[in-house]
């Protein structure tokens, strides 16, 4: 079977050059369409691309796929055809869209006025139904960054940090999709001194990261081989994980964040396949001390992907506030799958696995703002003279992610979020 | 209405007196009955009610429930209708179960020999789909203890405790039904010289919690204001929360419990409705420091519910490890739902949110083996001369818990549990 990454293949579809959306990327997500219901899409340049539209007009009839596969209003049932359906799907759209294929979509104007929609006519959904959410704390930098402000530096990384990639749960019920507004939650503050009380978070952050969604699952009771991790990935999204910096000091001791960041997080709305990502896995840092067994690769599964956060306030030019690459993570996905499963803990479809916080090594390019700002330290300049620490209300937070490789670019588009009272 | 908690009704189906399963209490839960599908079940006596069969035979035409809402292999789209749904269900069941009126079920032997099941010939399955899980910390004496053996006397408990109800997100995905065996999992350790290891967890542990099942949803963005809270909730469960304490201690600080906690909870089959435990709501600990305004409650919440552990080893008498009762939470479900939702998160039908373990005050009404023997120091003498300090492969957990007044008993039947390797 050809590759649908090959960097060679272009498309009879016009694709604008710095777009996220090339023939090699094909993504899946959920939109609504007009007065229809929930369907499952792919992207390519500025178009949506139907797939139920496509599975009607008997464009995958060969591909044995279940009837309304498409319409079910996340993609979960579309994942839990396994790995071999999404690959046949994915290679049938990258068949169609070929320049150098006499394509049956290509020759009927007709079909394509169904299946191709300006992207800007549609309204993304959350892609999948996320039943349960796992946050990693996988980048030194940022474990580090943070440690040193609440530890100090001598205590900055706990023991037990380069032993194995820290997790926690997290919320799935407040995952929402980008365009969402985010509001600002309140909580118990604890002022230096005195009772807590009761109030507006002052200190409300972004985390940039990366989510796995997770397609393969494993039983209860049934470990995942690091090495074969790679393979229970359906895909990635870009995921910000607003966390309230002063609900989560005061709460999170000793039992993790709670309060601090189950208010929201957001998610893009395109899940960019483990298999369009491929190309774009590289060796990550190099573990000193070495890790245990269970938790060694012999392939690279780090990620090659540019990252930033743009900061927009009302009628001004967006600033860029961090810019950074989840190759800098030191603990790739397939360490984190194969930490999660080691005690026999069963992931299953639509699962999240983030990344945690992508901060690389220097401070342009950490991924909170209370890294960027140094606590409030040092404060970022704004286009209106006004300074940001942490996020206010109004400001909107816009997440970016794209691979690029022989001339392909393989992005996710954004994660875009406002901040109301 | 009538009430069905009147402590003077008494039904024409034969009930021990020692039964959990009192005509004033009619749990809900969802069971396997031969070879047909998953259907919800109620239970009196040593019989399961079946509702499907009740359905059919129409016993329910007038309350009009949508077809087929007792055979969707979990509650949860019954909980969905709604608490004067529930009520309306479980009214009829107390009038069709009840010696003083000539009912239609009473009179067709054909019928109670559909719906009324011997208990010990179905197998009872999960009685809910959990998306989110949360797991409270709720007990004084629990936190103390541990916070004693890990931190010391003097630092016991956290300077936030007595401010909020301490919570962490747990996993769903691994929640399972009792007379699932446990398996002991795999984890790191760490000795106290040298770098950590791989290994079985040698200090396996139970906890004995209450587990609130979600009922009324709240939207996202939407608190619940404490006193409303205990009508969001449809019932409870007996929630063992299986702990490896040698994997949480390494991987706890700073994100919270992760693998130590994630191999696997289970719960009893049967959900008690907040219903039918009104009765026994009595006043909590008072409660020092006064609390912030949201978490203060007008009306008593605190369930004055008996609860015990035993352990069973292979052909021996069973050893009751611990006796405790439920009203010595600190903090209240009322309290734990207005703390969860102060921040906007939104809990959804299904959602458990457990106690955290309930240990009373005295050393015998400890809820963990890591309490009860005292980090091992004062390990439990077993039936065939050995000793218990945590739990070992082959060993079974069982808790038990019921409510009594007024001649009464309203119980949660058993959560048990076999340890394997």
């Amino acid at each position: 079977m050809e590759n649908p990454n090959d960097p060679t293949l272009r498309s009879w579809v016009d694709i604008p050059s710095d777009s996220d959306f090339s023939l090699q990327n094909l993504p899946f997500g959920i939109c609504k369409i007009r007065r229809q219901g929930k369907r499952a899409v792919s992207a390519i340049g500025q178009y949506i691309i139907d797939l139920a539209a496509l599975h009607e007009l008997r464009y995958f009839d060969d591909l044995n796929l279940p009837q309304g596969i498409f319409e079910h209003g996340s993609l979960n049932p579309f994942i839990e055809l396994g790995p071999t359906a999404w690959r046949a799907v994915r290679k049938r759209l990258s068949d169609l869209l070929r320049a150098d294929k006499s394509g049956a979509l290509r020759n009927y104007p007709d079909s394509q006025a169904q299946v191709l929609l300006p992207m800007q006519d549609v309204e993304m959904r959350m892609p999948v139904k996320v039943r349960d959410y796992t946050d990693f704390y996988a980048s030194e930098q940022h474990a580090t960054n943070v440690g040193t402000m609440f530890r100090g530096a001598d205590n900055a990384l706990p023991p037990n940090w380069k032993h194995m990639p820290i997790g926690y749960h997290g919320r799935a019920s407040s995952i929402v999709i980008s365009g969402t507004p985010i509001r600002r939650p309140h909580g118990q503050l604890k002022p230096t001194e005195g009772s807590p009380v009761l109030g507006s978070t002052r200190r409300l952050d972004f985390e940039l990261e990366l989510a796995a969604v997770m397609g393969v699952p494993n039983p209860l009771g049934k470990a995942v081989p690091a090495d074969r991790a790679w393979d229970h990935v359906f895909g990635f999204l870009l995921f910000n994980d607003w966390s309230a910096r002063d609900i989560q000091q005061w709460e999170y001791v000793p039992l993790g964040p709670f309060l601090g960041k189950n208010f929201a997080s957001s998610v893009s709305p395109w899940i960019v396949t483990a298999d369009a990502l491929n190309p774009f896995r590289v060796p990550g840092p190099i573990q000193d001390p070495p890790v245990l067994p269970y938790l060694e690769t012999r392939e690279a599964y780090a990620l090659d992907i540019t990252l930033e956060v743009s900061l927009e306030i009302p009628s001004r030019v967006p600033v860029t506030v961090s810019r950074t690459n989840s190759r800098y993570l030191y603990w790739s996905i397939a360490q984190q799958i194969a930490h999660h499963t080691i005690g026999g803990c069963n992931l299953n479809i639509g699962d999240l696995l983030a990344s945690g916080t992508i901060s690389g090594p220097d401070p342009s390019s950490y991924g909170s703002m209370l890294e960027l700002a140094w606590r409030g330290e040092r404060p970022i300049l704004m286009p209106d003279g006004s300074t940001r620490s942490f996020i206010l209300d109004g400001d909107t937070v816009v997440m970016r992610g794209h691979a690029q490789r022989d001339g392909v670019r393989v992005g996710f588009g954004e994660v875009r979020n406002e901040v109301l009272e």
